[in-house]
């Protein structure tokens, strides 16, 4: 049986307990877990259908379905024609009794109405009630994976701080990073967020023209996806002498950072990795400039569960991998955010980015 | 009035005429062309919020404000922090008597279903119906846009055909597109398929570690985003001396994609650009095996309204920007396709894609 038949069983089961009938997974890392199929999302309704008894079915295009063929082992394939109509396809091949209905969370809004008008008897819940408590814990393949995507930013961070910054704009460095994520072995460059001076005060700022200059902070993170699995990290950097304040709230990011860090292990709530670096920030005085969670989960999608947020009573176990990036921002001046994808292991955490985190001044 | 002010007043408009009340634009082509606002899509509801009278608000995650702000002119912020419930906060903002909602067609599944959740009493439908009309035409920026779009993709693709291909992967030579792709001015490499051999029977292959050898024939479809605007264009080529059989379906392909772009002007059903191609294909004996729709419109999006294929009646209207790409493909043996990009202007049509569409031997 292969991993994506067991993996399919076992959605199966937490559908009986949470009495979901037929699961709808659309083009993501949702599909890519349980098929393996990586296809186009598009206007073009692509649509794996997993029953709660029986085997899955792929709806997809007919042009799409070379994609899919490899992989239909355990499943039949159901193509269309441009011009039928796949959201009758779909309907012909429900099971009778279909009642409630999962879909996968990034399938676009446009077929979820569309489905929802084919299939008016029913309803329609979230599909990540039965796909998170699975996703969430890595086995060995994954972590394995993951391992590798964090060492190779890890080096691309390495290649991108050896090289002189200072009169380059932040679109141009964002650039050089997403070519040394390829260079190193990434498949695809992610996202690549280089904020400058006052731009490093916004924690997600969209990178700009402006030139790198002396006397900045600039904040770098970025990621991307090596073997499906992503990578995501952050160092914060000063170009000349970092003025005393900067070197404080460094002191305090990192601090909390190795706090949040320190507070991995089994069976310890979310909220708690979340509190740890909080705790730090806020005890130093700048508890209303750290505005984000502490993290995010991370596997085949660079954002999923779990979260390291306050209220999420969720035990850490084994095998789940987040982020642990927790920063301060003072807006339009500067910001700080330090980040590492940290594991749960069995007697407490991994890291998976081993870059310095001591202030690095270039 | 900016360009986004006027859009939007214009959508409220076909709001009044199709009794929706409300719009919910998520981060997509739809909210860039609306607000000018490019954001992150993700599991934070980033939601641009259009009520039929009145001025629109934008929703979004504190984290990720200052990608808004320098556009918020016309619009309210409302931010809201990691843990709040986003959902209520925009029901809070909706008016009194919000009835029909329509919906962006790529927001993810899982906020419909939180916003249906949070909104009992009111009908989701398709932002679409508002939103093509405009769309769909394009305004003379837009068009200055589209031509340098599709003028970069040609330099890409005359560069990566003056390269040596034999003994290269499809993977290999589909990275040397995408850097060509942004070398040229693509802020953005968006997909490059590299079909190669028996792979090139299949219209949207996923490009593999096959080797390209003498032989092949080899079909290049790429495309990314040039000042947010797509470029696509397709070429086939033949590497080492054709057999007759390829030269005779080229030649099919080529002839069928010249009578699609002679069949566009002002006022011509969509079906009847998808006729003049499939008419040429058929004619030669190869109709079973041009399997998909001849053309896609393309905009801020690389697949967008009109679509050229039979059944729709849409007549053509200048403005209206969209892709000529038949293709005749042998299951396991080889394929051909030619794509262009082509305008409707008021007296016919013009090209984007100028590059040469004889038979090309490598």
């Amino acid at each position: 049986m292969s991993i994506y038949q067991t993996r399919c069983k076992r959605v199966q089961e937490g559908m009986h307990e949470l009495g979901i009938d037929v699961l709808f997974v659309a083009p993501s890392s949702d599909l890519v877990y349980l098929s393996g199929i990586h296809t186009f999302t598009s206007e073009r309704l692509a649509l794996f259908v997993l029953p709660a008894n029986g085997d899955p079915l792929m709806v997809v295009g007919q042009l799409e379905a070379s994609m899919s063929q490899p992989h239909a082992t355990f499943f039949a394939l159901r193509t269309w024609t441009d011009g039928a109509d796949p959201y009758a396809l779909v309907r012909s091949a429900l099971p009778q009794d279909c009642r409630r209905i999962g879909v996968t969370d990034q399938i676009w809004g446009i077929h979820v109405l569309r489905l929802q008008a084919a299939l008016s008897n029913t309803t329609f819940v979230s599909a990540a009630s039965v796909l998170t408590p699975l996703r969430q814990i890595k086995d060995a393949t994954e972590i394995a994976a993951l391992r590798r995507s964090g060492a190779a930013a890890d080096a691309a961070l390495a290649d991108i701080l050896s090289r002189p910054l200072i009169g380059k704009s932040e679109k141009q460095v964002s650039r050089e990073i997403a070519e040394l994520c390829l260079a190193h072995g990434h498949q695809r460059a992610g996202f690549g967020i280089v904020a400058s001076g006052p731009n490093s005060g916004a924690p997600h700022h969209m990178n700009s023209d402006r030139l790198l200059q002396k006397g900045d902070a600039v904040v770098l993170d970025f990621g991307g996806a090596y073997d499906d699995y992503a990578s995501d990290i952050t160092r914060s950097v000063f170009l000349g002498a970092p003025p005393d304040e900067y070197r404080r709230i460094y002191e305090v990011v990192r601090q909390a950072q190795e706090a949040a860090f320190q507070a991995v292990r089994p069976g310890a709530p979310c909220q708690d990795v979340d509190r740890a670096a909080r705790g730090v920030i806020a005890a130093a005085g700048y508890g209303e400039y750290f505005i984000h969670r502490t993290g995010h989960g991370l596997g085949l999608d660079g954002h999923e569960e779990p979260y390291m947020i306050e209220g999420n009573t969720l035990p850490l176990a084994p095998g789940m991998v987040f982020s642990d990036e927790p920063g301060i921002y003072l807006p339009n001046r500067f910001g700080v955010r330090i980040e590492d994808i940290v594991v749960v292991t069995e007697s407490g955490a991994g890291r998976f980015n081993h870059a310095p985190r001591e202030l690095r001044v270039l």
